[in-house]
């Protein structure tokens, strides 16, 4: 291992010239190139002449070492294993409360709702704007009175919950912290995290309803919030997942979520926050696509970067402020309707390569999700899988198993590159927010996905089932079948809600609402006393979006 | 990467004393200690100074180069990637060559061929000790006939064929050169592999039929005519897989089997044959169980060890001599027979760590064999684990994407200390067969199967569906349904052959063969003989059995 360079570099001269070449004039590769997911070129072979401008102590260290490349914990799983976190939520409250309990009782160890289309857009289940659209990606929550039922009987003291929701984050957040006011559970004890990354919707994923100036000053109030009064909750899940399965590369996928993490940063320490009082509750959430070495690869280069940035950029002084902590959730897009077992391959993979990067939370997709919401058993096959690689497959017992590898060290070294160069060309724009209205992310974004397609349909990409092995064998795995009354029970507690509570309460808290909105006040406050009247999603938002507006969407040439 | 020892030691004595002793302070980690699959302790943290005694060009070195533990092949998987190859068989010749053609189909590359108990005992099938074995755990091939309609159609110029089968193994290759010679399809383009490791049916699966010498005597018979009539065949697969099943070690199944090899290499050099000329055909046949990085060190070592014994101790010039090859099949005793698809999350990562450990051809366990024999659809399912981690996973595209991971250069630099230590002691004991006699392997492999269900027993071991997350679930997948008709065609096939067939030439086709076996001459000539005259696997046997006795296990205690 201390060899000179210069021996390894002659070394490799005669390798080539006296192994190498005879053996390609014999037999050629199977390819002029070889690319990885991202069509990224890779080399024949790495050894340790492509780290000779790495330096373990500056650039790897050891684990819970500043940059992190090992991960932040000195003691890698030894000390804790990944929460498994299975994403999970249809139709009402009643349904998705007990797919919770089940999954609880199959060994799950943390939470994560799914929300339904009305719910995500803000909008109350009976607006015209939604019909049809009850319960389908999610569960409705629609009031307090939803939220009450989805977590009832689940230990919000012990387990952590993780909720996708973006516009409407602070609104679910503010119902999740008046369940557990109502049931007694101190504030301090609730862990868990919001996703509440509006940036990322511009970029991607296209639900949002606010304008990104107001949107971002929402998620303000929540970190504001957070820091203050909920010390243990993530307010901000910065989401890689969404970009890449619209089709980024895994390069991009990781600038530009860095990218969105900085922008937050920059709008809370604008508002007069401490890097040190916020920047400790920032979590990230990452896509585990196929390519094995590629996505550790980008995990590794994610901790380095975000360390180097918070500690030499923000200038932040505590330690956690510069660990980056993510979750991971396998890749839906990679996914295929045709001989859905094959998908229970893919997770096993992708889930290994999120677990090897050091992920502090997964969700592993069913089987089924290219087809329909995941059935119990399908969702129990692909809860097993996490707990197989836990518990059998032995890669939890040394930290970073794969530290040290030439290849795996000079994949991290250029995914960092890629993102610097990533994130001076946002720069030069005047940031996220200008480069979202230049519809920079998106082109670049819309470019990756041509190329992944293009290489499909020359079938240069293989992908099994797809453009492979395709096979015509008839649907044998059971599909999950909803409550066919759900929307009509759902409709029916909303009315008995709008009926029931104090309503002239209800319309004394959307003016504080509304006033508070106006005066560029932390809103949080007024949305707790709108959603412990019971005010509905759609009557909260229909206040911020008199007072925001709505946003538009810059279109861009595909 | 080229910093000084003296610096990193430094900086992990820090690091021990100001990140990791203060973190386990605040949380132990939990367990006191860690363990691979073969309960083999594991360090919390791998560092370059684990490498401190490993030298890259020495040790390590390009693939392709020797000692070759990246690899034999200096373009790795870009060259050609491993055979998919299905061990497949069951009933009559007709099933399964109707599901080898399926598979073949579906897009597997290579066969490879699972005869039931009477074939592999040298039996035909309606002899009394056999009653009721027909075709249970692989095809029955009784005489030349079953061998035409088993091979009928398949591309025998073109495919790869494994065979195995042990005791009888000369017997078995005799019929499948004659079925080429009846096509005629020239020796020389056969390709394919013969099992016939009889060392390790003493050791561990007990498949034997007669005494360790002539065994020996009958496998150096087929490297002999093998590598004067047949080059392409690899006459002899030295097998790990069952040492490892019947509950080794991963470094136990490691040395025996390199042991065997030596034991091998041995008895045909004191046949006089050179080295080098059968050397290069031999071929191995690793386990891959469910500790992903142990198995992985387990194949690398394995390269490395042989080609140190060839050249070193053998003296082999030819670099050929020196390849080790191998054939991985993933774990069968890793299976459950409670929830069945856990097997495809198993299997895919055991597959995985063959293929980062660089295997040349590769059998994925089906999610039904702890239940059944495979069905199509689960072997189809197992089939595809391996094309989606040969298209779409990305670990082909670099050669050993492993090399210089710290903690994987560390495992295989222990293996190969273990394995030598194993080299020891068994020559001590005056070799394989004496150590065979001595029940040296058998108590060896009790010890630690002993000590793993122990520790499955405490739950020390978790094992997902056994002693953790096990459920009361119906079993919702297909069973293979065989012909219930199999075993009466088969036998009526058989009493055609007995009655129609030259009968005198019969007599004196195995008069040939007693003479030839009690004279020491090399039988493949005399084997060839009977089995072109529809001479019977029984009928063979019996006469070898007259000549060389049958052997009587000595019995251990466990």
């Amino acid at each position: 291992m201390f060899e000179s360079k210069e021996t390894i570099q002659q070394a490799q001269k005669d390798w080539e010239q006296l192994t190498l070449w005879p053996s390609l004039e014999r037999a050629p590769e199977r390819d002029q190139s070889f690319m990885t997911t991202s069509s990224a070129p890779i080399n024949r072979l790495y050894t340790p002449l492509d780290l000779q401008d790495s330096d373990y102590l500056r650039d790897i260290a050891h684990p819970g070492e500043y940059p992190y490349t090992r991960g932040v914990h000195p003691t890698g799983y030894r000390g804790k294993v990944w929460t498994m976190r299975m994403f999970a939520g249809f139709g009402t409250a009643e349904e998705t409360n007990a797919r919770f309990k089940y999954l609880l009782s199959q060994g799950q160890t943390g939470l994560s709702i799914a929300f339904d289309m009305p719910t995500l857009y803000g909008r109350d289940t009976d607006h015209p704007l939604v019909e049809g659209e009850f319960g389908k990606c999610g569960v409705a929550i629609t009031s307090l009175a939803d939220m009450e039922i989805l977590l009832d009987g689940l230990p919000l003291d012990v387990v952590s919950t993780s909720m996708t929701i973006n516009s409407p984050a602070a609104i679910i957040w503010a119902m999740y912290l008046a369940v557990a006011e109502k049931r007694g559970i101190p504030w301090a004890k609730l862990r868990g995290t919001l996703q509440n990354d509006i940036l990322k919707e511009y970029i991607a994923q296209n639900e949002y309803i606010f304008p990104p100036e107001p949107s971002m000053s929402l998620v303000v109030d929540t970190m504001e919030f957070g820091s203050q009064h909920v010390p243990q909750w993530n307010t901000i899940s910065i989401s890689g997942y969404h970009i890449r399965e619209a089709g980024s590369t895994a390069a991009q996928e990781l600038a530009f979520t860095l990218a969105d993490g900085i922008a937050y940063v920059e709008a809370a320490l604008e508002r007069g926050l401490d890097i040190d009082d916020f920047a400790p509750r920032l979590s990230f959430f990452f896509n585990a696509h196929n390519d094995f070495f590629e996505e550790i690869a980008k995990y590794r280069a994610a901790r380095r970067i975000w360390a180097r940035l918070m500690r030499e950029r923000f200038g932040a002084k505590n330690e956690r402020s510069w660990w980056l902590r993510f979750h991971s959730q396998t890749a839906g897009c990679s996914l295929t309707a045709q001989q859905p077992e094959m998908n229970i391959i893919r997770t096993t993979i992708q889930a290994l390569a999120a677990v090897l990067g050091g992920a502090q939370s997964l969700h592993t997709n069913s089987m089924d999700e290219a087809l329909a919401l995941p059935s119990e058993k399908a969702a129990t096959i692909a809860l097993r899988t996490q707990q197989i690689i836990a518990a059998e497959s032995g890669v939890t017992n040394t930290v970073d198993p794969l530290g040290g590898s030439y290849f795996v060290e000079a994949l991290t070294d250029r995914m960092e590159r890629e993102a610097n160069e990533y994130f001076r060309r946002i720069e030069e724009q005047g940031g996220v927010i200008a480069a979202i209205r230049n519809g920079f992310f998106q082109q670049e974004i819309a470019d990756a996905a041509y190329q992944y397609q293009r290489e499909i349909d020359t079938k240069e990409r293989l992908m099994v089932g797809i453009n492979a092995y395709t096979v015509e064998a008839p649907l044998e795995i059971p599909i999950l079948a909803m409550d066919p009354e759900g929307e009509r029970k759902h409709l029916e507690r909303l009315n008995q809600v709008r009926r029931e509570r104090d309503n002239a309460l209800v319309q004394q808290r959307l003016e504080a609402l509304r006033t508070a909105s106006e005066a560029g006040k932390n809103l949080m406050p007024a949305l707790l006393d709108c959603v412990r009247a019971y005010v509905t999603m759609g009557e909260i938002c229909d206040v911020l979006r008199e007072v925001f507006g709505v946003y538009q969407d810059t279109t861009i040439a595909v």
